[in-house]
């Protein structure tokens, strides 16, 4: 399988593109950047949308469903929102189709028009504070810890699968607060929950930040988010949490009750992720032989293949794996036991590297007779006979080893292209290697909007984290309190 | 909570309306016909979707996403289908909005038309077999079992909370496979998949049966369903597997190459159910009290009260809860320990009540002093002091009591209103009052009709696991070889 398959260094950008289509992760559909996300890549997704449902309800939040269709009057509320996204809104006009009268065809309805059009929802705040008007009179309702799993649409331009498509699937959390100060820690614990996610999940290390103002969520006083950096040493933007002020509980008139009985407006947060994680993933591990997919979120964690002749010995073999996949099942490890007899080891090898799957075990006569297996590991290639006996911890240990693994391959990754520099010649030649480049900056949109003309490279954030170092603007040369992380991104 | 609560016997439909909105599971929203589904709500929809993905699974099924637009010429490739839902199809036009150029707010880019409208998927037979002509070649990729968890739209003229909404969510099944027999087989498996979710998970009893040729899915050649019978007397049909044929296989060129290398049309399956689910649980089992819910089905099972005067009690109350709590969760049973001090017991046993949580414990100092707790069950409310000791046993057994007992409630309920009927007077007589009426019926779409027209009554199903009895039928005396099921309906 991997022998039509581009590799990174000939053409990074085709060898994701084929990546996510061979590997049946998702294909691009008829209908404009659109995709089809295929069961394999649904699975993993799957995965995902298990572990992040749970951080939210652990850390207090409960789901809900909010309507597709946003009136054109409600996204118009709030200025800076609007702005930010009409130029990519799909609109429903007409509720209606009809026979043509000619004959041609379906045709829309004219007589079936809507009064006000509606907007398929690129993000649900408009329609959400809607409702919270409703919901909030006291601080006994606050705070209101709600996220929505859905699927929302921004029309764009340029597509690609999982980075960038018109219609993609994400959750949103949509928080209310009585204060400033707990609006500010819940976009911070989201942030948080969602570096945990890519770090201990994805094994994919990010950088926690806040947006320089021009990269802001429209509508938001304050965007925390959190980087990645992907093996072509572009940085990938994984997951936002914004601080939303009183900007739409001003704008859809959401006040509440304090204790003495004074109506002040709500504080509010919104966050984040979508499928673009499934593109992150992907382009974090994977190599040219295919995909390579962490432990915690692969759908298969082991695939077994039987190596045999004829169905006496099959029956040997499977007898012995029974035993060895209810074993491993025990564990909380998923297995699949590939006894199909129309392919051959060889062909079941490839498929099961190509798709990424962390562990295989393979079993043939001799290995019956002498008690043992051959376990390889889909992120080193390695190969290795383990006895029977010990297969099942050696296995359950390979999880956590490839999961270690993994990570600190990406981190060490990101330390050897993480550099900072003291001059803008010294930044115009690092950035075109890629990699974060750590830079003064003085803290002007202008600044800002001259490197990312002259070099494609924007802030990718001014880190939460970091030491404070004076020092002065590679531009103007004016003072600057911290460097901040410029790169070329998706 | 229940003082302003309308009864079942004022106004049936009001009721419900009501109990829906002031238990929390949804509300309308101000976009016209779609609802906002509540936290409570979507709590229990979380369930019904655990429960039904595994049984998915479990049946050899992997879920997937395909577009939520479907372009209008693909709408159009199946005529029967296309002649089903014209009518109400929510219709993208543009793509874009901009400032008017008066000034006076937002409108849409008319310069950012579509080629092609695309409407908001009422259903995925089309777009998802678009998708099937690249998927399959031959033998060996069928049967394709696929499953998408998605929202789609219907523009329904008169719209209610769960049971019909102009958006909804629900589940729906494609499947394509090499044989009619196959495929005949796949829709009855899914059918039993729905009506045993129904009888185990929701307590409610359904017929099983298949629908007239005038009652079925727009494409389908053969609609299998389950129909429940409400608390009014009417039909509520909750689920439906439909039998496709070669229909959208011939529509969209899906051939497959068999063992022979022959080529032929794929057989298909289509199965759904969705949030009208909700709609029929609330429905079956609630009373004049508030919602009732099966265990199997309620967010919160157990709701423990503490009765307390002073810190030192609830300290004291509070310590024995807790192990309670733990022991009670260690079986699976989810709780809910209300210790909020903004609300009095009397307010929380109500709140509970009207909520419809199974089981709600109270302990007050009484009961500490000697060793007992009051256990309230929701379906009898019944109350009764149990000991400490015994109390873990008891609520394990009361979840699995009350959850039959809701079952047999509606099982005599819908046997009481089943009714046998030979002539057209005894029909609309017993009709009027409600319930399944069972009679004689000749097959044709012309007695349906006027039947309909006439009573409003139309047939729910022509079950599947019946006796056949010759009869005639009630309105024009000729031969039917089997009772057919009348009712009004939802």
């Amino acid at each position: 399988m991997a022998k039509d398959f581009t590799s990174r260094e000939q053409d990074y950008s085709k060898w994701y593109n084929e990546l996510v289509v061979k590997a049946d992760l998702a294909e691009s559909s008829d209908v404009r950047g659109c995709m089809v996300i295929k069961p394999y890549g649904y699975a993993i997704w799957e995965k995902m949308q298990a572990a992040l449902d749970k951080m939210f309800k652990d850390t207090g939040h409960q789901n809900a469903y909010f309507p597709l269709f946003i009136p054109k009057s409600y996204l118009s509320k709030e200025a800076d929102h609007v702005e930010g996204f009409a130029k990519e809104c799909a609109v429903v006009t007409h509720y209606r189709l009809k026979n043509a009268e000619d004959g041609s065809g379906i045709v829309v309805d004219e007589t079936a028009k809507l009064e006000e059009e509606l907007i398929i929802r690129p993000t649900s705040e408009t329609i959400i504070w809607n409702s919270y008007k409703k919901w909030i009179q006291s601080y006994r309702d606050l705070p209101l810890l709600i996220n929505q799993w859905a699927n929302v649409v921004r029309w764009e331009m340029r597509t690609r699968l999982f980075l960038r498509t018109a219609e993609f699937l994400w959750q949103e959390g949509h928080t209310a607060h009585a204060t400033k100060a707990e609006a500010i820690e819940e976009s911070e614990k989201m942030l948080g929950v969602y570096a945990e996610f890519a770090e201990k999940w994805m094994a994919m290390p990010v950088l926690k930040g806040v947006k320089t103002e021009s990269e802001r969520f429209a509508g938001a006083l304050e965007t925390y988010c959190i980087e990645a950096l992907m093996q072509d040493g572009k940085a990938l933007q994984a997951g936002t949490s914004h601080f939303l002020g009183q900007n739409f509980a001003k704008a859809f008139d959401v006040k509440f009750a304090d204790k003495e009985g004074k109506l002040e407006h709500v504080w509010a947060t919104s966050w984040g992720v979508s499928t673009r994680l499934m593109g992150a993933l992907v382009m974090s591990h994977s190599d040219d032989n295919g995909l390579v997919l962490p432990p915690m979120l692969a759908p298969i964690q082991v695939a077994i293949v039987p190596i045999y002749r004829g169905l006496e010995q099959l029956e040997t073999i499977s007898s012995k794996v029974s035993g060895i996949k209810s074993s491993l099942e025990e564990k909380g490890i998923s297995v699949k036991y590939d006894d199909r007899d129309t392919h051959k080891p060889g062909w079941k090898f490839a498929e099961y590297e190509f798709k990424g799957v962390p562990v295989r075990i393979a079993i043939g006569p001799r290995d019956i007779e002498n008690g043992t297996v051959e376990v390889a590991r889909r992120d080193t290639l390695e190969k290795k006979i383990v006895s029977m006996d010990e297969v099942i911890d050696y296995v359950a240990q390979l999880m956590v080893e490839i999961q270690e693994n993994l990570y600190n391959k990406a981190d060490s990754y990101r330390t050897d292209n993480t550099h900072e520099v003291n001059s803008y010649d010294e930044f115009k030649e690092v950035i075109e290697k890629g990699g974060f480049v750590l830079a003064h900056w003085d803290g002007t949109s202008k600044t800002e909007e001259k490197i990312k003309q002259e070099t494609k490279a924007t802030i990718r954030c001014i880190l939460l984290d970091t030491k404070k170092e004076e020092g002065s603007c590679i531009i103007t040369g004016n003072s600057s309190p911290q460097r901040v992380v410029f790169a070329k991104s998706y």
